[in-house]
């Protein structure tokens, strides 16, 4: 893999005076063009040898372009509020919104690379992790971003050689560090797990492409080029085909669904109701205040039919909890912010700290559900989405996230009643829209919707919980319960 | 200040059980008017004694209404991303947007009245801490913002009491700490400072409300009706008065300003800048890397007139840089999310940890140019902003920030040159826009905004520099130097 980059690549400085002014001036168009067209970002992720000139590269770019549009980020120890969330928080938190440049610096590759090296972590979980960046890869290229990785590389020989220019030079003496030596006497692993790691993660959508870093001019030109075609090339309207997702199963030939089956007479009185209540709720908060707890998080999520008791399910949950310690999210139509990336984005930016409770009223299965039945997003994009969804809850599951899922299910005719209920209750009135009786009208397919979600993302990690809400006593109960059962089960 | 709360107020269970339904659903109702007016936020500010029911007022206000609404915030232990900012940045971070009612559970009063009950901070700096917080309480309320601050009071022989009854009870045990007890110690001191600090901080436009916190139906009772109280009233359209300002000086009699004396003429040979930007390049770079330099961010902000320069001379800068150090923030139109809160916001979310630099191009001065002459805010909103922009800027220089503000002028026929040759250069004419020739229509008006934006904005603590710009090499060496010689004597 790194053999093209040890032939001693290089560029008269002559060729170079020649070339950069021209570079230069079509970079800055196309970053202009792709500013004023804001319809995808431009993601660079620079990995690579210490001392091959990433740091030099990255700061020619800042200098080619113009650097108020270019989102640099250097990824180093990562802060108190990065630890408590998984691992990908800190990538998410700095995604370039459409229409930016973000280079990305010692990116997601880095830290798997080294805790490898070092044999913090073994093959297996390596493997699993260049995996999960493939995945995110992939998510980043079918949400439009066009990504750019550079590999810089230098021989072992050449490697030292510079470690040592550097050093003898009083002006760029300080760049090289004690963990620089300590990380060149390790070269040889350094470059078999890092040849694998790019194998595995040099994919058609985001190749790697390897650079030779010893001799500046040629570092720089092959990067500004290949940046510049690479903009102009998408600028002009030529996007990689997204590959389709697998189809849809059919559904079964008896018609049998996961709702089919379910028992909807179940009803408690009000006075179990009230006993239940209690003895529950009690058992929440002592679970939320548990030693054990302080080192996980909670995250629920509610979806489900209008009206089918998703608000006052949560306030029954809310009421069991300090304040202080949890926060509710309703899912409406996202920002304007939130429009300038990738799907998933705004729901991590409001992923909890560790011992917090985080309840999402609607979720992240928008895209399958409502957007889906709406024809709100093109079925590439969800039928994609079921898999970035359980590769999230996934991750967020590996970070120490209990997930729970309920699925609020009433009948056709119990809905009606509560539609009913509600217009004539002033009170209540403004939770019934026209928008409810118009969903009301595409009842058979946002059911067939939630069959395919239930079906494909109920998962060890994350289990979708399907409540008969019918009688809402009944149901407030069962979620009580399952709360409780599941994280006592966790802790 | 404290003895109405020391009367023994009690509501009788059978009196509360009548008048709370009809206060939540009054409640329930201003949260929806609120939630679909969305033209102001509500603060809410939690503080007080130990043991006085806090905890559960904030419970019962998330019961009574809709908890999906409400963003409650508990403020502990700083995160590491939180120590490196100015104090203030955490509960920038938790402010509501408009429309939505946050809770802030031991918010900005609690740390200097703790740090002085333990001797940390002595009157003095706890009075500027009050200061500052009357200073950032005007601004939410001149933004908009509904504010309510609770203070739950105990009596010494209340709270004991009350301590002792928690730690009896095995439920409730958990709640009751060892620093509860230290703190129990040191109630004289507490109630004290903490009258003192209310004392400072009771201001008309956000007043204190003391509640007494032993018996729980009055407390519930007392925060609600009150909130339920203001929120009605605000929502009905009245709106306390914002005081204005203190009018603006008369220009000078003479029409002498800061810009009158300059000297354009000034101008550097080829050869001259060149040599003289590496030298200063140099040492900017060697500056940023000094270990001192660690505990210390660069705020350098740039403002001018249209083609000014400000792109070139910011490039100048970045090309001395690391790219991994430093963020280029363009201000431009705000986002739907930065709209729904009060004008700094948007700044503050940009401020660099330690160790960084961040330059913005324009700024938060935008209010008091052009919001100003082209009447986007009202004359009470920009002049508001002069004290709100000094505040900002003393408490970055107070959490270790250099502040380092520039002000690029050149002449009108300066400008005209430069605004033709734009148009005839095919690679630059994208910096010229119908706006750029309109603004330049109101030539006197912009000139008259910076005047009195110097005189009101630049102080010791971030300065403006006030730079002749005709000549685009002097101009260059000159910020260079600046920033150069400014940074070197702070560190």
């Amino acid at each position: 893999m790194f053999e093209s980059a040890e032939v001693g690549h290089s560029i008269s400085d002559r060729e170079y005076d020649l070339a950069v002014p021209k570079l230069r001036e079509a970079l800055l168009n196309s970053q202009f063009n792709l500013l004023s067209n804001k319809t995808f970002p431009v993601v660079i992720v620079i990995g690579g040898v210490d001392g091959a000139g990433k740091g030099e590269t990255v700061n020619i770019l800042n200098e080619w372009m113009d650097p108020r549009h270019i989102i640099t980020h250097a990824f180093g120890e990562m802060s108190d509020e990065e630890q408590e969330r998984p691992r990908m928080w800190r990538y998410w938190r700095a995604l370039p919104p459409k229409g930016h440049i973000g280079i990305l610096f010692g990116a997601w590759h880095t830290d798997p690379i080294v805790q490898c090296v070092l044999g913090k972590i073994g093959k297996r979980q390596m493997e699993l992790a260049m995996d999960q960046i493939v995945a995110f890869e992939r998510m980043l290229v079918d949400e439009g971003a066009l990504i750019l990785k550079f590999w810089f590389h230098l021989s072992r020989k050449a490697q030292r050689k510079r470690l040592k220019a550097l050093e003898a030079n009083p002006k760029t003496r300080w760049r090289v560090t004690e963990t620089d030596w300590q990380r060149f006497k390790l070269y040889d692993k350094f470059r078999k797990i890092s040849e694998m790691a790019l194998r595995q993660t040099s994919t058609g959508f985001a190749p790697w492409i390897v650079v030779e870093g010893t001799e500046p001019n040629y570092r720089y030109l092959t990067v500004g080029q290949t940046l510049l075609d690479a903009m102009q090339q998408r600028l002009s309207g030529k996007r990689p085909a997204v590959s389709r997702a697998a189809p849809l199963p059919e559904p079964a030939v008896d018609q049998r669904t996961v709702f089919s089956n379910l028992d909807y007479s179940q009803s408690l009185t009000r006075k179990n109701y009230s006993s239940q209540l209690e003895k529950h709720q009690g058992h929440l908060n002592l679970l939320t205040r548990d030693k054990k707890f302080r080192q996980r998080s909670l995250i629920v999520v509610f979806e489900g039919l209008d009206a089918g008791g998703k608000g006052g399910s949560i306030r029954r949950i809310t009421a069991a909890l300090d304040a202080r310690h949890y926060q509710v999210i309703p899912i409406a139509a996202p920002t304007e912010e939130e429009r300038a990336q990738p799907y998933l984005w705004r729901f991590w930016r409001h992923l909890p700290r560790q011992g917090r409770v985080t309840i999402f009223d609607r979720s992240w299965y928008g895209r399958v559900l409502v957007e889906r039945v709406e024809k709100f997003c093109s079925e590439d994009d969800w039928m994609r989405a079921y898999h970035e969804i359980n590769d999230f809850e996934e991750q967020l599951s590996d970070a120490g996230a209990i997930v729970i899922k309920f699925w609020l299910t009433i009948t056709k005719a119990e809905q009606l009643k509560r539609f009913r209920e509600r217009e004539n209750t002033p009170f209540k009135n403004f939770k019934i829209t026209p928008e409810d009786w118009r969903n009301r009208k595409k009842w058979d397919d946002y059911q067939c919707a939630a069959c395919d979600m239930i079906e494909r993302t109920s998962t060890d990690a994350a289990p979708w919980l399907v409540i008969p809400a019918n009688d809402k006593y009944f149901a407030r109960i069962q979620i009580l319960k399952t709360l409780c059962d599941r994280t006592e089960a966790v802790l």
